[in-house]
């Protein structure tokens, strides 16, 4: 019974509700002693209580059993955009990943400066972990490669990592990968798998070659190696399929680059929570859907810093009331994942999930906490990508199916 | 992890088992004050306590999440059809809800009577909202049109609409619309949409041309409007796919129409309780599954009427025991969407569902009301298309999968 997009889209009609999904990233915890409290269920979150007692909860599943997920494909699912459907490359990430403002017709792939021997061959895949300082450098110089008929982007990301970016007419991701993998060997031809994509391999290789000749006397950098080919994704937007004007208030770029794919606007913010909040009061009413974005309780899950974790889950739960001030028709509170202190990484475990409204249905959950959750009327693995069909319909943005 | 109906099907095995669902229409409320009760939770109804405590409860979600249901869908989801996979037309939709016995290979088409201006373009879509009356003095009249091969049927069905049938071989309903949907243009001419459908748009064509001759003296109706165009369903039977002899009990056209679509036969019955339960028990030996409906706890819902539906819940508690002195084996109760008195409308919330069979797994559900089913073994959002296969498995009806 899974919906499609398109399925959705036909069902949309216009409101003047507004939605509001509050992302504390790597929410879900683990007890870190048996029969102890998790992460959430230790925190004091009052005003978040209240919500799950007059609210609906459950606990949501970002991609799938067991699956453990990336922060990216885990708000696609939140955004109602099924992760495993709609699937970015590993260089369109890289990008989001550095705030690069990919366009539809760019190409972007990751690269690593690395080092050649005598012989032509690679001897260190991440030529000795070169500085990012020494990286702006080299990047620098090979932003002067000129190929036809195409604009070339070469970023620092970080050390030896870069992201390059041809932008033009007729591009394709469809690319082999010139990192071997390996040292003692060359590095590898970049081939076209694809017919449509022989042009760009042709752009690619000639690209490699110039870089050579560049790198030349910059040993141990000498040479790059790129992979990750892949076009800027073309996903219905928002607008579109869910008739929301949308806008993502988030510090970091990989969240605001997700958002920017499903076509929601991102608004300039700091990362501390008083900025991120006041930023969705100044532009309160200029959207029908709010994505929030709480960065730190992923990092200090990863951290495996339970008491900060908790910390922060308390602050965000203090802000709460400045935006029930507001009054939207449809709050939504959950993480993207479960990041457990214990495991000091993303986890597969499901996620806690809130969403208040005046037609959610009430369920007997009094406190919002993984163990109350699971009783929820949400049930205690809901697909992720149900969520957003549930938010439009509390939002009385779905007309009825059939007569 | 949804199951086609034909892999349902390999699996029917005989038996002498009875299968009862006792549908409520709109049955799934809301609190209309905070923490106050739903209107299946306030309603007294110790008999279906019972069987909620001796059975298993849940929600069922009848279309997807967030999609609130048309009662023909619903009730096709009840019935084991996936309702996003069998679509039924406008056309055959409206002859449904006037009781018109389509056959399979009727044409149906819903129209509207017009006002054309002198130069011919559409001055009112509804004709002035004429009265039922006239519309049946207009339609016996546009009766009397033929055309080749087919049998013409134009049917009335409220002030100004109509329903348009072909009867005959080879007909299609991949026509377009004649409806402009605006005034102060001509009517449009009806287009095939695909090749087969050319003999059928030819007949839509000189149909149309012969209404405008008959009704040309009849200003403000003067012309007819068809849209919708679409075959009766041509759907698996569930004596084939599901090895039962089945009836429907329904006062309502629209519910009997829908059971005709999946092959049940509609049992003539008026509009009290008394008289659907006098049926069921008239008819008892000669069916193994039973669909009975009842209609008004949606209307009291539709009219925010929170004590009349919460009344008619009870009276159809006080039937219960009837029923169960027919010694049904698997008896399900349920209602095929939420029609709470709060929104005055269907609604997307889950709607309980109570399966009561010597075989079903008890859960500790002790009372039969939205709260309550949430925490039970059909959890809190069973696709509602999975209630048949359920209902088959407590009812001996479905072998074994595998060795």
């Amino acid at each position: 019974m899974q919906m499609e997009l398109e399925f959705i889209q036909q069902l949309i009609e216009p409101a003047e509700t507004k939605i509001v999904l509050l992302v504390m990233d790597g929410l879900g915890g683990l007890p870190v002693e048996k029969g102890g409290p998790t992460e959430l269920e230790a925190a004091n979150t009052p005003n978040l209580d209240r919500l799950a007692a007059e609210g609906i909860c459950g606990l949501h599943q970002p991609i799938g059993p067991g699956i453990t997920p990336g922060s990216g494909p885990a708000h696609q699912a939140l955004f109602g955009y099924d992760p495993i459907k709609y699937q970015v490359g590993r260089g369109a990430l890289s990008a989001l990943g550095i705030d690069f403002d990919l366009q539809p017709q760019d190409m972007a792939a990751r690269g690593n400066y690395c080092s050649l021997d005598d012989q032509g061959n690679v001897s260190d895949r991440r030529a000795g972990r070169i500085s990012s300082e020494k990286n702006r450098e080299l990047s620098e110089l090979l932003r002067q490669i000129d190929l036809p008929g195409v604009e070339v982007f070469v970023q620092t990301v970080k050390e030896y990592r870069i992201l390059l970016v041809l932008r033009g007419e007729g591009l394709s991701g469809e690319i082999s990968a010139t990192d071997p993998q390996e040292t003692g060997v060359p590095p590898l031809e970049p081939r076209a798998l694809s017919k449509e994509a022989a042009k760009t391999a042709g752009l690619v290789a000639e690209f490699i070659q110039q870089a050579r000749k560049i790198l030349a006397d910059h040993h141990p950098a000498n040479m790059v190696l790129l992979r990750g080919f892949s076009m800027r994704p073309d996903w219905p937007q928002m607008a579109d399929v869910f008739g929301l004007r949308s806008a993502a208030i988030a510090a970091y770029p990989m969240y605001r680059g997700v958002a920017k794919l499903v076509g929601m606007q991102a608004l300039p913010t700091g990362d501390s929570l008083d900025e991120e909040f006041s930023m969705l009061e100044k532009r309160w009413n200029d959207f029908d859907y709010f994505f929030l974005h709480v960065k730190k309780t992923d990092s200090y899950g990863e951290d495996g810093d339970f008491n900060h974790k908790v910390a922060l889950i308390e602050e965000v739960d203090r802000q709460v009331p400045r935006l029930l001030d507001l009054k939207p028709d449809v709050l939504m509170v959950t993480g993207d994942h479960s990041t457990p202190s214990l495991m000091k990484y993303h986890g597969f475990q499901p996620v806690p999930v809130l969403l208040w409204s005046q037609f959610c249905r009430p369920d007997n959950v009094e406190m919002f906490g993984e163990r109350a959750c699971m009783t929820g009327g949400l049930g205690p693995r809901l697909p992720a990508v149900d969520l957003m069909p549930i938010a439009l319909a509390n939002a009385g943005r779905l007309k009825k199916f059939g007569a």
